[in-house]
């Protein structure tokens, strides 16, 4: 098993670092900083329309470092399986990997296989590690340290499609659907704007607690507020029926293709129009703004007018959907 | 459980990255080299004399990062946890990965904690990345490039310790046994040799598959042999005696606190001494030599003064023992 598994890395893998490399990769770097970051996916279905557990696990981990303003360079890959998993399913999955990184034109360069008895896992996790440079000038994207009241707030496009993907693959959904998980790096998209425009002041992806957290976990402790407009987020007609019929709510869905901006009110629109010539940011819109008043919150500006707080989510509203 | 875990994360793992990090740390870092490294912990039982999983993804991971050379600076830690574990449990392996993590001065920045169902995975499993900075000359070291016949192999103790701890405790092992795991980070030791000897050829952990993987890797297509003498390698009497018990192979027993070196003849004695005056080196003795004859592979002078050719170990002597 763990020859094959080794065959079958070094086949998909292939490059010098994997190559020559012992316990781990010695990579060149140039100073400055670097972004780290670690997942772990235990996503169920392994295989969803959109992508598999091996793509998310590479979307995840480089959009991850792109949101940090990172040029997303360098990944490790640790595998747990279930003894019995399906040799070609991981190939498939393996293979995936593959192409996804080098769409991301990131390397896999360490890796780590552990193999557990029949019962003592679900099938496959994957956990993947990343690193990449942050240029000087994007360091402080990171942080939100720059975010002031009259900033714009950008999502990329539709949100909740992975969410509704994942959850109607699961067994017992009594609804069929061709929503499709919207699994994909970010980093080209995320890198063109960062060229052109130098009023990025905050990003974050909105996977695990959707868009909701995202903007929660920004206003948390500042002396800002941000106000969202819930007719102007980007949701599909299909994502919102379904969430109305079974009592979710689309702003906590996750999302594993999508990036939330705060920029300066100047470039929003060139950030819009740079998104909407890209083909992950077709349906990019601007869906709020920081505010001075409810410092701390995040408030949503109903369709009907009215406005109400929004709270982190408690809990899991999804488990296992990444 | 996901608000517990991140407060007991915060409570033992509290750093300035950590605070103020989103999906990815961003870390300061010198221009040259890094050694990037995986490895997920599935070790059963949980807790073992001399350690826990979380030392171990610690140790692990360090030593990983130290045997390329390079001074280990940040990890990151993803749980992947069953639903039900007790968090008491929880808080004491994340206690302990704190504590080792302090004794080896490295830091936790990114973390990762997933929650899967009842009986999806077995208690809790761990992963944990890292990376460290290579000095310019350290490099060759994770390559093996310089190593040539006549330089001396090292070990830095006790071989079999971790494996034959961990075996002793799984149910149905039929001995009680006094032995403790040798799980300790390494890059102490490691980074005073590094600091006094330039002529370090090469180093590598002996853990999965043991000291014979280590040097069957070392040997393996290259236009050297190695040679190793039986009764020069450290191994305590108790595991001797196990090993002789229930038919396993010291040379193959995993280690989590051991380094092999392979040295220039001319500073093996110094390098021996400097371990030596370490706790982590008391039991370091030379164990055998890099050969002209038997090419690409290892050869084992027995007591008995017969030879014999060691392999890579086919499949796993020992599941779940790391």
């Amino acid at each position: 098993m763990h020859e094959l598994i080794r065959q079958l890395f070094v086949k998909y893998f292939r490059n010098r670092w994997l190559e020559t490399a012992g316990d781990a990769a010695v990579l060149p770097l140039e100073s400055g900083h670097i972004s780290f970051t670690t997942d772990s996916y235990v996503v169920d279905p392994l295989f969803f329309p959109g992508g598999d557990i091996g793509k998310l696990a590479i979307c995840g981990t480089v959009n991850d470092l792109a949101v940090t303003g990172a040029l997303p360079l360098f990944i490790s890959v640790g595998f747990i399986i279930e003894e019995g998993f399906p040799v070609k399913d991981l190939e498939s999955i393996v293979r995936s990997m593959a192409v996804t990184a080098k769409q991301a034109g990131v390397q896999i360069v360490a890796g780590d296989t552990k193999v557990v008895n029949k019962g003592k896992c679900d099938k496959l996790f994957i956990n993947t590690s990343g690193m990449g440079q942050v240029p000087e000038k994007c360091i402080h994207v990171a942080s939100a340290d720059l975010v002031k009241p009259g900033d714009q707030i950008i999502i990329s496009g539709y949100t909740g499609d992975h969410g509704m993907a994942i959850l109607s693959q699961r067994k017992g959904f009594p609804m069929k659907t061709r929503l499709k998980s919207d699994c994909t790096p970010l980093n080209g998209l995320i890198g063109t704007i960062l060229e052109h425009i130098n009023q990025v002041r905050f990003m974050r992806d909105p996977t695990r607690g959707g868009v909701a957290t995202v903007l929660c976990e920004l206003a948390e402790g500042r002396s800002f507020g941000v106000l969202i407009r819930e007719p102007d987020l980007p949701v599909r007609e299909e994502v919102t029926g379904l969430c109305e019929m079974f009592g979710f709510d689309p702003l906590y869905l996750p999302n594993e293709g999508k990036v939330v901006m705060v920029v300066d009110p100047a470039v929003s629109s060139q950030v819009v129009d740079i998104m909407h010539r890209h083909p992950e940011g077709e349906h990019a819109a601007v869906i709020g703004e920081i505010i001075d008043e409810n410092p701390g919150r995040v408030v949503l500006e109903t369709v009907t007018g009215g406005r109400r707080i929004i709270h982190m989510l408690t809990g899991e509203q999804l488990p296992r959907i990444c």
